[in-house]
């Protein structure tokens, strides 16, 4: 049987940043085959050209020299090669009946692991081994409680078809709608996802969750003609010009009276040294909105912004969308259900359906959650609380181990009861 | 005989705005046909489309009932009327020869005149009777001495044609290049301009001038849409977000290693309310260089950063050429006869052909003086000095009116002498 | 006994702006002095240095001359020379008891009135003959009203004292502040505002309004140095760098998860010429939020940002409250007062407390609603519905006459009635 | 006796960018102590706080240890150790005389040299072997050529003494002003510097260079707070907008009419990821001009603007001098000397004292030039042409050996003749 806090360990000491899961993603691979599942994975699983903010080419291949090189079965690993590190799994029950889905992501951050002798994964010797990665949202716990809920359903006494969704490159919203599109929702009559910590105590589990974001993250270039800034400023076209002049007017585009919204250029980086006119630039910008709409409207004049800033200085320029997220409605039968189903389970102490103004933020669940809902399905996002010694996305975080165990039952008992 | 002095008294008693100098060409076209030169003006001396900067209709429209009531000829000021003020008059001398043209430019400025008992015109009662417009340049003197050169000529005794131009709207650089379009300066052999004071002594005079840039003036409008600042500030579409960024950026251009250049906006203006969205915007931006070619590769990235400024926000924008002149080049052969002729001239202790450095900034003159230099003829732009109790352009500025005789005297003789 | 609609079309025939409402409040100073109401006006009904956004000196001059010169009594206009225009009485009951204010604006707009033969008070010749002045707002009904109420209550039929408010200049939010800090809101112990239109219909009465937002109009002007922009650019410092710098970063200042916000340079201005460096601007800014504190924190960045856009160019600036308000919370007691008491008025079809959503912006009325709830008192700001044939502040506005009786007999009806 | 071409190409394989010239400097102590020069290196060379744009410490004490790592005496370059890589070495004369100083500089580019065959030090085997560092601007050829030098005055045949000042970090005009402010220019009677290359042909000499400009490099630092961009956007302060604004503003700096001027904001990075507020921006600029004067008020105007834009959104800056010239005017006695000792040199068959509009943009070498001149000395900077296959800072630059050995030659001449 598996040693569920063993297994999380290991995957919080091999932390992958977002499709570059390689190690992580063969390792789900191998045990879920090991267990009787239909097993999709690779470009099987996931569209290529629908991923967002994928790595780049030299980013992937060091990725996955080093899953190799710690291990990863290379027959496996290989069909993954680029960055197709989704899986999906799915097995028949005895009886007829409709298909659950779980969601589970796996990627881990770009931040470097504390070493604190206070800190759990240093004191206990798991500490990322990956320097500059570490898995500080608890997507370590989610694949952990994944397989192990595989393993719990592998005696196949539940009516109709369980499907797990394992998937790369939450952070920064980038992975879930590449798999939507690539036909991993179709036919989920009820979907779960869940997520660790976030706020909610130990021995809590919240049923649903509000309040996320539509959101669409940018990347965007301006490449003009670089020049001696002494002897001919004139043939240089400046982008960093037209760069400063689009965030301004980003940050100045207005209120919206149809929703809130938010709007940030994250990072503008351009030129070469203090004697050449600028000739690139590259900036990363994140609308939001409560409502998709007025989001899809910010971010149509972003776009707008971009061009006529690189156009006003002579400049080229591209935009792409390199993550997105549309906003949650939760099933409420789904919340409700997942409340009732905690009674008794050892761990868990308090069940809510819901909770006022609770938001993560964005989340690109929201993809799998809509494809779902439009098909006649339902699905929620809940909540397994864990105490957090450190915020999410902090380099001492970490999550309380004792509520894996609980919330692999809470998700067995939903995946053995029919609505 | 002319009464030099009382004539340009009564010219700065009526000072006109550029294009408005109704009542100034209707005496000048009236003393020119009694001194028997045939005239032409209105629509014939000048071409309608090309005149920059014409004021509205209903500033027209007043300032030409202002004329009729100040008594200006009915039958003749009804050509100028919608602001054809430009005249032009010839007389063929006694002998064959070439053509020699003179010009003089007649417009006033938007300036309130000083009252102090100081300034002469004030002390004198000749002080401008039109509150807020203001003879503070000179030009009152140029068209009294123009007349009182043509009365001299009058007699025919010179070898060739006199040709002499009388020009609307110098001030903003807007009338020379609409009379040259209408083929004024065509078959002219010699060109004379003249300016008085412009720094330079009583009793000096200057054969030719140098350091004139190539200039063009813009008047830009963006259009939006206004909106509700509170209750839906989305719907607007923000003229001033538009020009700000366009006047910022028009500044932010860089300099040139091709040649010295000038930028400047120097006029912005939008917006009706401060919980209105502004819906337009109004700019007026001027480029100069010591080089045409730079001047007009500025103004084209002028009108880049203007039209992508506005299309940035959806405005709709449109930039006009509301003035402009091109460098001059002086003739030295021209110059140097100016000089020799000052001799024994009662008033002039002073000739030089050129002085380093001088400069007026710009002057639409240099329209004339290209178009006549093309044809192969000769050209130059003579000052003759003036003391002046304020700068030109100031509200006490005044000229010494010792020097209009030896002016007109000069200016006699170069026309009876063929080079 | 006063013809309220002759009354109306009066007022409506001779509007005036903010704090120049010589003739009417001299007007309603004469008409409740004869009716036996202790009167109080000029300096002694509003603080001088708290009036925002307060005209010209010329300005309120010259309207001060046109009310003399249309027949205000000189006695009483005089002491409201230089823009001291509110009006205040008081009338003591017969019993003892609480004191019900009521408080009518009496400015008016800078709307040139159509002159079309649809628009009534063009038809029946009542149309403004102040042009470019109307009342398109409605005070003019609500002054109307106030003064037909004035003197139904000079029988002293009632318990307490009533307090008549007849205020100044509250479009641009700007007189009630001034009012308030000259002590006129003390000891009231119930208040009703009250308006007219606003998109509800005729027959409609609405005894409490919700949605007003926290504002702050501001203006600010930047000073620098003039230069020619040819000869000596770097001499100058120019005011509309620094303004559109100021401009595009206010903007730019990012929304608040606290409260809704709105930001908005409704005016930029400035410049000479083509040719200068510019040497002043004038900015008009508004700020709103549905929160009072995120307000304020926004006016204080604005103030900021204008401060040091001024002095990266070396200029001065200077910032000034033109104009403000505060949220406003009805108390529905005084609303369901207001419900009940239009029962078997005739001409009211419907009535409600409050309803969802409704907003007309800002209004300064709240800084006189607040004043009476932090002494304990209770305050509601009413709308009583009007036909409308077109929207407030656009020149064919026009109220529906037949809605002013009924206004009245229901304020009657809440000053004779104890709570 | 050194083998110059063979010593160049050490050089040229072994590149060091400036003020990590550690195995560079070594090499350069040991060849002159060996020669009997009286050497002066480390911090006895150069100031500490004088030197400009010094690289990180890490990046300081990387480059140390390869120094030693590839050989460099251990003894010597300790002295070195945190970028104190100036050497001076001087020799006394059998005559008494003056002190004649020569000026070579060092360091190299971050540049990755070309791997194609047709690129000389490629298919010769001296191609960088620092990957990412190259000597493009010949600096290898400046230094061989000194150390040559050296050998043929160790003969001591001269009058008066010999100075040779080897200086770090010329790219980015970064170390000759803390040499200079070491007190390494005292007593200089004359002092010539060398460039290579620069446009002008394999055989020529041109004895001194005008055009130089003035400049000044700055690194700024924006700091302001992060924060999470969807959840609590008005927690941040914005550094990105600060450095945007001053981007803009900078750029829009007046043209001046007192001299030509350049400026350049070459370098702007800021911000960590889409979802955070940036806490930090840098910034490196630069200006230029004609005038010394002029690019001190330059200066003086882009700090004000840094301050400001930093201010106005809340956060706090800092600017550092990372580079710097001053303009420079050789003293044409020297130039002519030079022309005169090329005579019979064999390789050189052209010669001139300056040559038209000739500018290498901006030279640190200028504070050498200037303090001598303070002193009562004369100095030059000369160039000794070569061909180049491709420009200056690129990465096929190459210089033709051929040009060393004249150079040398001259430079003797140079030396041994008292002016």
């Amino acid at each position: 049987m598996i040693d569920i806090i063993a297994l999380r360990r290991d995957l919080h000491e091999h932390p992958e940043l977002g499709f570059t899961e390689f190690r992580t993603a063969t390792k789900v691979v191998q045990m879920l085959t090991e267990l009787g599942y239909r097993v999709t994975y690779g470009k099987d699983a996931i569209d290529d050209t629908s991923r967002r903010g994928l790595p780049k080419p030299e980013v992937l291949e060091d990725a996955y020299q080093r899953a190799i090189h710690e291990g990863a079965d290379p027959a496996i690993v290989q069909q993954m090669r680029g960055g197709f590190t989704a899986v999906v799994a799915e097995l028949q029950g005895e009886q007829e009946g409709p298909t659950t889905a779980f969601r589970f992501d796996m990627d881990a951050l770009p931040i470097r692991e504390s070493k604190s002798d206070k800190h759990i994964p240093q004191a206990g010797q798991f500490r990322s081994s990956h320097e500059g990665i570490m898995h500080a949202c608890a997507h370590d716990g989610h694949t952990a409680i994944g397989l192990a809920l595989a393993e719990r359903l592998s005696d196949r006494k539940f009516g109709g078809k369980i499907r797990l969704l394992f998937q790369p490159a939450e952070e920064g919203v980038r992975g879930a709608y590449a798999m939507v599109k690539n036909g991993m929702l179709e036919q989920v009559d009820r979907l779960f996802c869940i997520h660790l910590g976030t706020g909610v105590p130990s021995g809590h589990v919240r049923g649903a969750s509000a309040g996320f974001l539509a959101t669409t993250k940018l990347e965007a270039h301006f490449t003009g003609v670089s020049s001696h800034a002494g002897a001919t400023p004139e043939e240089g076209r400046n982008a960093l010009l037209g760069a400063s002049t689009a965030l301004l007017n980003i940050h100045a585009l207005p209120r919206f009276s149809t929703a809130d919204t938010r709007i940030n250029v994250g990072i503008l980086e351009g030129g070469t040294g203090a004697n050449i006119i600028p000739e690139h630039a590259r900036m990363v910008i994140e609308t939001r909105s409560t409502s998709e709409e007025t989001n899809r409207e910010l971010e149509r004049r972003v776009r707008q912004i971009i061009e006529h800033s690189a156009s006003m200085h002579e400049l080229s320029s591209t935009v792409e969308v390199i993550g997105g997220a549309v906003p949650i409605r939760c099933d409420m039968e789904l919340a409700e259900l997942a409340v009732q189903q905690t009674e008794g389970i050892a761990g868990f102490t308090c069940a809510e359906a819901i909770s006022d103004g609770a938001s993560l933020g964005s989340e690109d669940a929201s993809y799998m959650i809509r494809r779902v809902q439009e098909q006649g399905g339902k699905a929620t996002y809940m909540i397994i609380g864990s105490e957090l010694p450190a915020p999410h996305h902090h380099p001492e975080f970490d999550l309380d181990e004792a509520v894996l165990a609980p919330a692999v039952e809470l998700l067995e008992r939903l995946a053995r009861t029919l609505l």
